[in-house]
């Protein structure tokens, strides 16, 4: 236990340094400022200049003002603008062509992540459903001819080697695709740029290494690993391809800022759900509810109309393949569950029933969420070792999937196929609901039925109506425990895998075995207290209520069901939520992402802003001299720096703004540098700079410190820090209560936050906030004795 | 022109004093303040004292704090927290009951909002159908007789009663009543708490007047109204019942602050919209869209639920009516429409279409909201000559509406029955699909079908599929300009009106228009295509996408045409967007409430705090004569004081803090005075109060400077301030970007931001902003010379 909460410090101490080695990854935002050099320069012309600029107009109110006089060259409003910038002030400034390039390509981008994500997810399907439909038909053909131990040996074999595959791409070419995915995109979104999140590598082994993990039979989703995708495609797309590899395009500066490639990451991620669900309504919704930090009215249009191409392609594309050019790509994936309700109404008896079931999965889903906490944290000593233990790792996991799979269903025995159905009974191809297995002809296996077939079509066996008694209780319960523990164990290594395809298995099957149970009681069917099931563990594993309630309407196309859903989310959600957070949250957590929450920490009202600034203070005179930047650039791994005129420039220590790591390198690249200390002013400036020069690097991208390459003689130099200076930082008083800070710097999403001194008389700043500054571990860690009360669960 | 605009400023300054005059109303948010103060009590006793308060630990980091030294005793956190008080900090310091009361309150508060909105919503249904069900009844009967006149003057007196009963209501009881009160609502949830919106009497006149104008005949909605009253009745509920009525709750003491307040509004105009369509997650959908300002994950779950609970209690209301128990409440109203889509799946030509019906409904759309608002200016001026002549305007309109239902038909040719459809034809009762009126039997009268039924009949009637040559050309064309004609007249008079109703009827009658001219050249139906219309005019006047889709799914239960909605939808919100702003938000500037936008405008970059804070600037010492009070509280309207410690209380001129009108009137009627100028501590102003003494008052409620019965010689004593500072309030330096102080403003939902100097040796505070001066009006009202470019249209 001690060992594991050491190995987990460990853990997120080297994440901490991973993320802290990001350095231009952590500059602050920088919308708007290229718009307003760009202004300036104009100005130099006369004619373009904003009216009060020129006019210096006396202000006729009781406060002397001279408008424009307090104009900021550079000024950074921390997250918001651009759109403003360049939609309305700039209309006049800037040249229309540059504005409607902006609006174009902001939909053109919007319109190619919908059409990519479509593509990848449809292929995604494809390729799942005829590797795997390969394999199970392989297994097949083989049990037909009575050579049991070879189909073993083909199924597990070709298990082991698609598995195999995903590993070695996972370990070699790009561990931060390993995973879900969610969680990391989640905590992107809330403004953690953590290294290789989004990176073209992680994209490719998410893509391929999601296709052989789910085609090996394992019990995971490709659900996460499409919005992991979806996000990767935005970021790729937004940041104008990759440098690294050549792909750039430099339209795309205007979208060089945390808010333009936050809004196209949040696209990324409705369209994942969307091209992994088919549910377009729901994508959005789940970006809403799950993975944005930030939302606003404008987004959700933007987000809706990427949802929607998707839906349009994978569309297109199931019509094309509906003509049988998709090999075996048959109904499985991306068609809709047929879930029929059959009532229109329901009795007292039904909603105690469902009300049972959302007890259950609140029960299970905290339980879960415990267990896949405590796996992860064991897995991750085993992965940390070296990438060939992740891959013997995923290895042992897939030989243990598929002896239960193929063993378990050895166990049942065989079952008459029912007269009265529809379906072909037995089926011996690659899907079916009654699948034949060991059995003779004319019987069915019905374990076999759930574990030889891909992931989506054991869940739509489970679904099945019509079929009430196709399942015998002790088979569902079989099924139950072993993807449980199959869904456990598998969460964790080294391959992309969802959550979402286990969670609704396990869901899927208590939910048949209690319809089975209540048949006599209730006039809803097996098929549908399957879907309930499925529900209340998706809720009290993930929390989430409306989205799921419209991916599961989307899925299923029955409006008539949604007042049961709507009541069993509700029921599991909040009995989860008294046992732990979601399950996202808590990875987010474990992982050690600073993740900054909605809500601050109670305990933060007993304390000021001025008792975590993080010390010790390195600030720059507004003319720095050039070898003392460079000095602190090395020494420290701030990323923002106060900068305070002294006099002869004012006529006491006065502050006059912040500048940016990622800026400074770009300005001491650019050498303006002068013998005395002197102001240079905008102009100067703006001859040796473009307007997107300043702008926020891809991830991995931009100028580094050690690129800088400063002669002995230009250290004694000095440099003006004035027009790259954020003239207008957002600052605290130190005797704000930290609470209050913590709740400035979520909701204007800032990445500084400076802390000026109460009375006069003292140097005019005291400290920078950051981010780390607001993490319990920082804060509790400086107050050793301070013991809160244990954290209320849940995020209600 | 001139005069008009003239009429509008005024019509603004009187909205705007009016929201003045309700000073209690325009206080600061007080969360968290009283449990502060419990804790504090509990402090007296000792052992549940904060440790850190009680220890005075030293930081053993550079920056030398003693933690707790800071505490505030009464903190406002302006826009947050309580939750997290109740639920997290005082978990130890408040008894535990306290506790789960206010969870179970707020959950129960959820369900009673939900249940009353629900019933409220049946009623008004039933109602409706029953009173527009006899009075079409009625004129059917004498139409049969041949009794044409006197069947015209059956049905214009009923109209004529009911609109008259509608306007009196409305122009003497209620005049917040009239019009759909989305506008009002947003605007409250804006923060903007203007007189008497959600008071009793207008949740009275609301569901009442509505009532009785749906069923006079109008062509308008019910929809908005029942937005309105859910956020009426979640006001009363969440204000613990009306004062003025004797009817309160002490146990809702709890919900007395700004953000518990906003929850539960924004639960009730859920609900309303919930109600309005049966469409819970529509409902949800938009709250989040259209009505809130900010918005959490907690309540999107909290308004899902309500909204489920409003789902259920219609479900329940809805099968007991369908045994026959409820009079002439038939399949009207809450039923949801029957579209078939047919197909599953469309050619390029369809999409063309949809298209083509998509860039007609923005123009449309962008045409109606310039006419509503021109239509809405010119009214007003008749409706402030007083509540006689709103009535006789609302009479003239009901008597234009009844000429053109009952007289148009007679324009149009009766046409024989067709043979092949399952509807009965002709009809002849109160409502149905081929209208007999002035035909013989065998024939019907298309118009007739329309018009002489309730508005939900006719919608139904032109989404009706397998009907694709019900309706000529020509008469769709009367019914759209008909429609549109007195839609457009309709809105603006002194009755509540919905614009759903008339916007849906004008949409799809185009729609349809379109579908029966493409009709060879297309697979969609005509009914499919009056949908499509209706959602392109949707589109283009509300500009709500997710909400307006998810609607139209919930209303027609068909998914498969989720695609095609979304296509008509992005396309008319584009277009529309061109030219001017969503009706609700043009009705919000219209009534001149001061809407905080989210963004702020782009003009404010080039000014700073310092130039627009409002003077004169009223400060307070710590320790105040209260004669110097009660004067600023007389001869100002403000709302919040800045407070500045001198000497001998400290070294040099400081700020305190932050106190608002309403807590000082709390004080003050306390009085607790002094005679010498000294400090009387937290604890004897809490010997004195209650924790909740200083909670936000409902509208109306609260103390009044007028209550206040302050004695001669008590003027001429002393108070302390201190306790009732908020200790740690927002401020911004004067140099700040007023955008970058806007943002803050509105992100973290600020009523009051102060502006500090940034140089030393000046009083410690420059000025107050509040939401007035980020106005437009006001900021370039400062600077007569300043131009902006013409503003940008649409929130895009």
């Amino acid at each position: 236990m001690e060992g594991e909460m050491e190995e987990h410090r460990e853990g997120r101490e080297r994440i901490g340094n991973d993320i802290e080695s990001m350095v231009d990854g952590r500059g602050n935002a920088m919308e708007g400022n290229f718009y307003y050099m760009a202004m300036d320069a104009d100005a130099e012309g006369g004619i373009h200049q904003p009216l009060l600029l020129r006019r210096r107009t006396m202000n006729t109110t009781s406060q002397i003002a001279v408008v424009g006089a307090n104009l900021c060259p550079i000024e950074s409003l921390d997250y918001e603008i651009v759109e403003n910038d360049l939609f309305k002030e700039d209309w006049r400034s800037r040249k229309k062509v540059q504005i409607f390039q902006y609006i174009i390509l902001k939909w053109t981008l919007a319109l190619l992540i919908g059409l990519a994500t479509g593509m990848v997810g449809f292929f995604n399907n494809l390729a799942v459903e005829n590797i795997a439909g390969f394999k199970l038909l392989l297994t097949s053909n083989l049990m037909l001819e009575h050579r049991h131990f070879q189909a073993f040996v083909a199924y597990a074999g070709c298990n082991l080697v698609l598995a195999a595959a995903a590993a070695i791409l996972c370990a070699y070419v790009a561990p931060a695709a390993a995973g879900s995915g969610i969680p990391e995109v989640k905590a992107y979104l809330n403004g953690i740029d953590a290294h290789s999140i989004l990176a073209p590598s992680t994209l490719f082994v998410k893509i391929f290494g999601s296709i052989f993990g789910v085609s090996a039979g394992f019990v995971m989703g490709k659900e996460g690993p499409m919005v992991h995708t979806g996000a990767c495609i935005a970021n790729l797309l937004g940041q104008g391809g990759s440098r690294k590899y050549h792909l750039t395009w430099t339209w795309l500066r205007y979208f060089k800022n945390d808010r333009d490639r936050r809004d196209l990451i949040t696209c990324g991620a409705a369209a994942g759900v969307a091209a992994a669900f088919r549910a377009p309504v729901g994508g959005v919704l789940f970006a809403l509810e799950e993975v944005a930090s930030w939302w606003r009215s404008a987004l959700l249009w933007r987000t809706f109309f990427t949802t929607a191409v998707v839906a349009v392609v994978l569309r297109g594309f199931i019509d094309y393949c509906r003509g049988g050019n998709c090999g075996l790509f048959g109904n499985g994936g991306l068609i809709m569950f047929d879930v029929s309700s059959g009532v229109t109404r329901y009795s007292g008896a039904d909603l105690i029933a469902v009300i049972v079931l959302g007890v259950i999965g609140g029960v299970f889903g905290g339980l879960y969420n415990f267990l896949v906490d405590r796996i992860v944290r064991t897995y991750s000593i085993v992965n940390e070792k070296g990438a060939l233990f992740k891959i013997l790792l995923t290895i042992t996991i897939s030989l243990v999937t598929s002896c239960c799979s193929y063993g378990l269903p050895w166990l049942v025995s065989c079952t008459p196929c029912p007269t009265d159905v529809q379906d072909q009974c037995p089926t011996i191809g690659r899907s079916g609901n009654f699948k034949n297995f060991q059995c003779p002809s004319g019987h069915y296996n019905d374990l076999a039925s759930l574990f030889l077939n891909t992931n989506d079509d054991a869940i739509r066996n489970l679904f099945s109506s019509g079929t009430d008694n196709e399942y015998y209780i002790s088979t569902l319960l079989i099924f139950f425990a072993s993807v449980c523990f199959l869904g456990l164990i598998t969460y964790g290594i080294a391959v992309p895998s969802g959550l979402f395809i286990p969670v609704i298995l396990a869901g899927a099957s208590y939910g048949r075995i209690i319809g089975t149970l209540l048949g006599p009681l209730t006039d809803l069917n097996a098929g549908l207290f399957a879907l309930l099931g499925a529900a209340s563990f998706l809720g009290g594993t993930m929390r989430m209520t409306v989205s799921v309630c419209v991916i599961l309407l989307e899925l299923t196309n029955d409006l008539l069901m949604l007042p049961l859903v709507m009541l069993v989310l509700l029921t599991s959600k909040t009995v989860a939520d008294c046992f732990n957070k979601g399950v996202y949250d808590q990875i987010v957590r474990m992982k050690g992402l600073p993740y900054m929450e909605a809500h601050a920490e109670p305990y933060m009202r007993h304390m000021v802003a001025g008792d975590v600034v993080s010390g010790p203070l390195i600030t720059f005179s507004g003319v720095e001299k050039v070898g003392n930047i460079i000095h602190a650039l090395k020494m420290t791994g701030h990323n923002g720096f106060p900068v305070i005129d002294e006099p002869p420039f004012s006529d006491a220590p006065e502050l006059v703004g912040l500048v940016l790591r990622s800026h400074l390198i770009v300005l001491l690249e650019g050498k303006k540098f002068t013998k005395e200390r002197k102001l240079t002013g905008v102009s100067e400036v703006l001859r040796r700079f473009g307007a997107f020069d300043f702008g926020k690097a891809g991830l991995g991208k931009g100028l580094k410190l050690e690129d800088l390459d400063i002669l002995e003689e230009e250290m004694e130099m000095y440099v003006d820090l004035h027009p790259i200076a954020n003239k207008s930082p957002y600052t605290v008083v130190e005797t704000m209560s930290l609470a209050k800070a913590a709740l400035l710097f979520r909701e204007v999403g800032l990445r500084h936050l400076l802390v000026v001194p109460k009375t006069p008389g003292r140097p005019p700043i005291v400290g920078i906030l950051t981010r780390h500054d607001f993490m319990p571990e920082h804060v509790l860690g400086l107050f050793p004795h301070f013991k809160p009360h244990k954290q209320a669960k849940g995020k209600n």
